[in-house]
């Protein structure tokens, strides 16, 4: 199996566990935005790290995708609201409207919502040890709360009222709360489950983390708006300190490229067994959307 | 104690572990928005029947306090959403700026956020069993999540973009999830920590949380802004459909003691253990705030 095979098979692995759980709540108008916000597109790339790392520890998909649709549900929360008007006010994600445009803003605050509930009811299925799904639903709690996730949003709204751009190490910080910490969370997850040392694979995910922004910087001044789905060049737009802005296109290029080498280095100890993540950390700098 | 005393005791001990938990965070203002809508006020109704339902079955206060400042951390996300202008509008909870007024909408969306986040880090603390931990935050998700208090919200939002008053029985569901879903999940959790029944307090709790509402449509009506807090008599303006604009004040009022009477009956069991559980179901439907 390629690694585009492994990420699409994870990716729909984890769109039918969503799809299957989601029909247990009454219909309704939050029902349907969660759903639209869920499911439906996306490269799953948190939830195949889960997969990914489970299956490392020789834990199967079916105790990990519980975990692997929780991140997810997480995720999604996080660009439901970050869509919103009062935060990026965004129109348009994956190329179709933001759940406030296609539903109103309560709806999109209350999908957000119900989507973060939603994470941590799947984390909490499966046939894994009491101890072990509770330790996953504890770390998830924190990395997506007020130390993680949230911190990162925080830094970046007081860092738009300031009207300072922003130094490298404060972008670093930044980033390693905004999108670091969901990605570090599913890259380390396989270990919780299997109760065994976090410590490679959190340098790994520490450099893919990082290496996924400067990526993601780059894909804003130089991306295809018809390819990525979403505005793009906000940053410059709004001038705000990125990685481009700091070290320039090809500064950001390189540093991205040593990310990958290091982010390889860390799980260089299990061999070819981790050949798919290792594909991971060259994908996340060379995607198009 | 009297009933109020330990009303204040409960208080006390979740606030004093709200506050030492809540200095884990980085120094923000997510973090103190976090912080002023989760401390420094309210009667803690949910956090006092976790800990006198925990009692109830033997378990520690330290073995339930995590719990108990779970729930009212989930309480206060939602009162934090519930305020922001694209929902209620509200400028003053328990007299004080709401969050989205003392700092930002913005702000306001992430401390609602964090404080999701953090419940189900509370949650995962102590030294019960760690299936019994789990189930508390298994049933917590559902409790506020698209099929329970989102699902409320959700039924509130719907029933003001249709135009037309909700039936006493659409009112009823309504409630069930908007507030019910929360007082059942608080005056069940002693027995989930036990794993014993939660039949006899799933009584009590749908009974009481059907009477704390009715209460709070009667002092919407006929309360005191001074000593509530909040702006009143909004569901008359809003020609909004409640216990009150059905039963009448006198049929409300009777249709609230009917229910104290099924609350109290419920916990007949517990004999003479149960006594605060039952005085705080005849508390609810006499408050004044």
């Amino acid at each position: 199996m390629t690694f585009e095979e492994r990420l699409r098979a994870c990716a729909a692995a984890v769109e039918a566990h969503l799809d299957a759980r989601l029909a247990s709540f009454p219909d309704t108008g939050l029902a349907s935005a969660m759903r639209y916000a869920v499911t439906g597109g996306g490269k799953r790339l948190r939830g195949f790290l889960v997969l990914e790392s489970a299956a490392l520890h020789g834990i199967s998909e079916r105790d990990a995708i519980g975990a692997a649709a929780a991140i997810e549900a997480i995720h999604a929360y996080s660009l439901v609201h970050d869509d919103l008007p009062c935060m990026d006010d965004d129109d348009l994600r994956r190329g179709k409207p933001t759940v406030h445009k296609a539903w109103d803003e309560a709806t999109a605050v209350l999908a957000g919502d119900g989507l973060q509930s939603f994470a941590f009811e799947l984390i909490a299925d499966g046939s894994l040890p009491a101890e072990r799904r509770l330790e996953l639903s504890r770390s998830l709690a924190v990395a997506s709360g007020a130390s993680g996730m949230a911190y990162g949003q925080a830094l970046d709204i007081a860092a738009e009222t300031a009207g300072e751009p922003l130094s490298l190490d404060e972008i670093t910080t930044l980033q390693a709360g905004k999108t670091g910490a969901l990605i570090e969370w599913s890259a380390t997850a396989g270990a919780r489950m299997a109760g065994a040392d976090i410590g490679p694979l959190q340098g790994y995910a520490r450099a893919l983390g990082l290496a996924f922004q400067i990526a993601d910087d780059i894909l804003d001044v130089e991306g295809d708006e018809a390819k990525t789905g979403k505005r793009l060049k906000k940053d410059a737009d709004a001038g705000k300190a990125t990685f481009v802005s700091h070290l320039g296109l090809d500064g950001a290029r390189a540093r991205a490229r040593e990310l990958v080498d290091e982010a390889i280095d860390a799980v260089s100890l299990y061999s070819a067994q981790a050949v798919y993540l290792k594909e991971a950390a060259r994908f996340v700098v060379s995607r198009e959307t």
